[in-house]
């Protein structure tokens, strides 16, 4: 018997606890290639908001009454596979139950030696890819030019400052209170942050940190921030839509000026992507950030639940701007 | 002395004729490296709309008091310059005036024994070139794609869908009128094409032409014909914005649905472009343009008004949809 939340119903707006249900439920006996798996540190991420919709997206949604599926690092405790043994740690995407049994197929093992266990929910996995990717394939970043970062307090926002700023560009971040500001300027280097909750006017607060323009724009968040943002946009600009958390909980289509006559103007181009589509590049992009973890180039922070009752808690609380870096939930 | 055609004053919303003044102008003594002209053929595009207004674009705004420029092919009357003799039919950015003295430099002789001169103007010209590098290099056509244009008959319109054609691609047109979708489907070999202004419900009409979704969209006008499209786009779909004409006599930001989820949904890209961004490769397009059109893969049409007074009415048309194909205007 094992403690494990489920969907319970469907969010309409924003998430609310009793959206979730905690149960608890029996775990099969273990086959081979099989593994029991206990829970070590669970992911906690905006595209959960997707998949609890019903709306066509790019993953399919969460059933109702099933558990909630995501980013999992998990202890093996018994295995029945020979690449799997007891005591590794193991990342999957897996459902959210303190202990399991699951196919050890689509399991890794990750390696505490080469970094902390958590980063490989953060830094070195699919955060961290989405920024490594989405600037460098998609933004082509060059020396000099201003990169404006929304969410770029969160889990892959401080990646992509800080992978902008190696590359030599002048980086501006955007987040949701004054400590984060700080953390921004005073721990990653960034040139300059905005608090967009204490600005009056987000449009002059955005030009007054831009003043040769915008020339890459990283999106995590969407709505009247962005509208900003595109109005200071330079000639062939690079606008990457990594996410739209602003817009998530919107119980109707959102309505804001049309982009598209900023971007003619510009010849500028705005490009929707998910990390999963770099799959095969995966390798080359967790090469380089393991690289620049090493050399301090590239710092990274979490912010910690304790305890795996808190998931619900967790979930709720990044709409809430309540994370600095990468929301986990620790067992 | 001849006429002139100058910006009185600038449109708010829509053009009208007490924007334009016809007035006699003098005409200075010729000098060397200048030539004297006699306009044949005017060319008269919606973006000459934007640089009617004093709002930052791609090219900078008219002066008023000033003469409208735009592309001419003109007849050389009196050659001071050895690059062209008495004869020539030269092609320039040259001022709405009937008879001018102008430096040689920057006019291009055009043959018209290779196609109809009207043709450089067009499919030759700019529109011709905008369609071959914006469907081409921004939308990466592949066999099978279905590819919708809206504007679909007009000047650039017309050669998006027969490019597409001969890259296999299932062409979806959107028009103004019967006589446009006729052409399209009977004379051009679209697959599809909506007359919007028929259509009760147009994103319904849009999802009936394109059972497979959307892979390519060449966007011309904008607005809630554009919001149609969007939401059908495929996985990678590419929006191609090439203009926006449905919005260019907005006196406020136009506001719609916000595109950006679907493009992440989709992981699509939307690209805004000016054909000169591609000017080190006019020569290719040129070339590719010419070659279809000799073969008869290209059919063009023109929109003629005649007369040099006619063209203020002539760009008015333009905005109230009457050119089917390129509007010009014969001296």
């Amino acid at each position: 018997m094992t403690q494990q939340i489920a969907l319970k119903s469907r969010p309409i707006g924003v998430t609310t606890a009793d959206n979730f249900e905690t149960r608890t439920v029996d775990i099969p006996a273990i086959t081979i290639g099989q593994v029991r798996l206990m829970a070590h540190t669970f992911s906690v991420d905006p595209y959960l908001r997707g998949r609890m919709s019903d709306a066509k997206s790019y993953v399919a949604p969460f059933t109702v009454g099933e558990p909630i599926m995501g980013g999992v690092i998990a202890r093996v405790i018994e295995s029945c596979d020979d690449g799997f043994k007891t005591g590794d740690f193991v990342l999957g995407m897996l459902p959210w139950q303190e202990e399991m049994v699951v196919t050890a197929s689509g399991l890794n093992v990750v390696n505490g030696n080469i970094a902390p266990l958590s980063y490989y929910l953060g830094i070195l996995g699919m955060p961290g890819l989405t920024a490594y990717f989405g600037l460098l394939d998609i933004g082509k970043p060059l020396k000099g030019e201003t990169v404006v970062v929304s969410g770029a307090a969160g889990a892959v926002g401080i990646v992509v400052g800080q992978i902008a700023k190696i590359f030599g560009c002048r980086v501006v971040g955007i987040a949701g209170d004054d400590k984060k500001v700080n953390y921004l300027l005073n721990e990653l280097g960034f040139d300059y942050a905005i608090n967009y909750k204490s600005e009056i006017n987000i449009s002059n607060a955005i030009a007054a940190a831009c003043p040769d323009g915008v020339d890459i724009y990283f999106d995590n968040v969407g709505g009247v921030i962005s509208d900003a943002v595109i109005a200071q946009i330079n000639y062939k600009a690079r606008i990457i839509i990594c996410g739209q958390i602003s817009l998530y909980n919107s119980t109707r289509i959102p309505v804001g000026p049309r982009p598209q006559t900023a971007l003619l103007k510009k010849s500028a181009l705005m490009q929707g992507f998910i990390v999963t589509n770099y799959a095969s590049r995966f390798p080359e992009g967790f090469k380089a950030l393991v690289n620049w973890v090493a050399n301090g180039q590239l710092k990274y922070m979490n912010t910690t639940y304790y305890g795996f009752d808190k998931l619900p808690e967790a979930f709720i609380a990044l709409f809430e701007g309540k994370n600095l870096g990468k929301m986990i939930v620790e067992v």
